[in-house]
């Protein structure tokens, strides 16, 4: 059998494409850089394992600081289970008697698990599925304005918030947002009005999480929250970019691909489709930005191939042939396209890690 | 270890979600009709494994009398070569040493294997891996108007055919074009107009491929070709149903996601977000269609979730815990994201399908 993974050693001109590669030295900075601002801050961080998938970051993820593990399916608290992680939060409303099943395994082996819920609908199916002896952690998922999940005003989450209280088999964990950026003084008016319902009817609310990269140097913001947590940061990408969060030279993330094709004087044509890339747009108009080359603009991609419009490129573009470095939209879905992801140094492979549980279900 | 596949005879409202999943009546009808169309109409039929890459299925084509496979990538070939596949023609240009010699150990077991080329810079690179006592096909791949790959007119074509000829180690195989839908004069012109200039020349042309799923069935308006490729007819998908290829009855591949939230009167949550269906839009402005609540509008996805406007679903929407069935936009990049992929007849499940050289670069 044949591996298309590079040995330990290889420059990365030789390495198959199209192949996301991360830089070790900028993933570090990344993690200590936010682990530091947390700690100023006294807030607890807890690193969204989504991004990376990789084992070995969520270990140095710990190593700095972090309080614990967030996972958005139960597939993925299990993979992190098996590597030993003992505080894994997992923000979702997890429904249907197969997860719940999957997930009272999960809490039997991880001292510190958690779960979110916005409905009596969610509360009702953990509470079945979990016993007195061993409560189960829930904290009431809350919406401050980023429109996904969450109940819609301080008074529904305490009333929720209440309803798990008053479960055997339950436990409240407190409050949890994913909020739009931007919108620190939602969350915090959202926090503390439930906080304040909270107090009044005499239930402690240990935990007030909030969460997301684009605003993770904000946390600050929110007085009110103990914890945040952020994903995209270890990575980051065009769109942490643009948001301020970073700048290039905090990029951990490039997608190597390579020049198959100068059909016309104007386009060229990478080996990296929407099968490496992903088709995330997130707001913006094309598809990534080749590093060196900011003037091309990757206008369409197809399965295995982008589509560079390179009329802008006044330094000219590379020939057939030539490797190139994609700054990707959004390195979160990159990780979920490969089964391995390798790491350099300097343009030297460092190591190839297993991504774990991408393409399982739960 | 558990699975989060299901056991053959399980009801899919007892399968895992989100999960994609086939039913084996229309994927065998949508195999029949199209070898059936093609058939009539003299073209050979060669399906594009990307939409799959499942080993049973490629079998079910050349068992419906696929004259061979399309592969976009060394690694798919690699797999389907695997399977005992012999006719592979990898509709891409392969470069660098490390693909190159990938594709001399496949051109080894693999009897009939053809690539395309559109560059001099392709040819050489072809040239110098291969030799004379084992020569490989090179089909020319010519842009008709697809605005991806290819070379831009007849004149072009002809000398690269010529170059390819003159290389001992290669053989010219024809003429090759992913076309835009719609196309089917310029096809014709753009190959009708090679084939004079290399009649001239003396250079045999035995081959003229044309490809695309939504054009699938106006392929006889292009009577130069001789055969047709095409991959998302398999499983067709709310794109197809637009381009007017099929109805809703045709598609073989739903997206299983169970509502997780109904945080506003207006506003549903899913539990498949880009991670299971992909932010691909192909021209829509939602993110799929689900299947009996076609007024529901799938506004934007995370990762893991959906965001559904149910505002102008008169009949309502499902209450949280229901499942629900998605018409995916594009089902080729679906399979991408999957390790495996579950089967049924009649809502039982009737296998579960390895989806092969998913995840790997080449």
């Amino acid at each position: 059998m044949y591996s298309p993974w590079p040995e330990v050693g290889t420059p990365l001109d030789q390495v198959a494409t199209p192949m996301p590669v991360i830089d070790e030295d900028r993933l570090a900075a990344n993690i200590r850089r936010t682990q530091a601002y947390c700690d100023q801050h006294g807030k607890a961080f807890r690193p969204h394992i989504k991004t990376h998938k990789i084992v070995a970051i969520a270990g140095a993820q710990r190593a700095a600081g972090a309080v614990g593990l967030n996972c958005q399916k139960v597939s993925e608290a299990e993979a992190f289970a098996d590597a030993g992680f003992d505080d894994i939060l997992i923000t979702y409303n997890i429904l249907g008697a197969a997860k719940l099943r999957r997930l009272r395994m999960l809490h039997e082996r991880v001292a510190h698990l958690g779960v979110v819920a916005d409905s009596n609908a969610t509360v009702a199916g953990l509470a079945g599925a979990f016993d007195a002896a061993h409560p189960l952690r829930v904290l009431v998922e809350c919406d401050t304005g980023g429109g996904r999940c969450g109940v819609q005003t301080p008074e529904a989450a305490a009333v929720l918030a209440e309803t798990i209280s008053a479960a055997p088999s339950l436990r409240f964990g407190g409050l949890l947002t994913y909020p739009a950026p931007g919108g620190a003084a939602a969350i915090e008016a959202f926090l503390s009005g439930t906080m304040a319902l909270l107090a009044a009817k005499g239930i402690d609310c240990p935990v007030r999480s909030s969460g997301g990269s684009p605003d993770l140097l904000k946390a600050h913001l929110v007085p009110s929250a103990t914890e945040h947590r952020a994903g995209t940061y270890v990575y980051n990408d065009r769109s942490m970019v643009r948001a301020g969060h970073c700048t290039r030279a905090d990029l951990a993330m490039h997608v190597l691909a390579t020049v198959v094709s100068r059909p016309e004087e104007n386009r060229a044509v990478l080996d990296a489709g929407s099968k490496a890339l992903t088709s995330d747009l997130l707001g913006f108009t094309d598809y990534g930005e080749i590093d060196g080359f900011e003037a091309a603009r990757i206008v369409s991609l197809s399965e295995e191939h982008a589509v560079v419009d390179i009329s802008a490129c006044k330094e000219g573009f590379p020939p057939i042939g030539s490797v190139v470095r994609i700054v990707p939209n959004h390195t979160c879905v990159v990780s979920n396209l490969f089964d391995r992801m390798v790491f350099h140094r300097d343009g030297i492979v460092t190591r190839v890690e297993d991504v774990a549980a991408r393409g399982t279900v739960w």
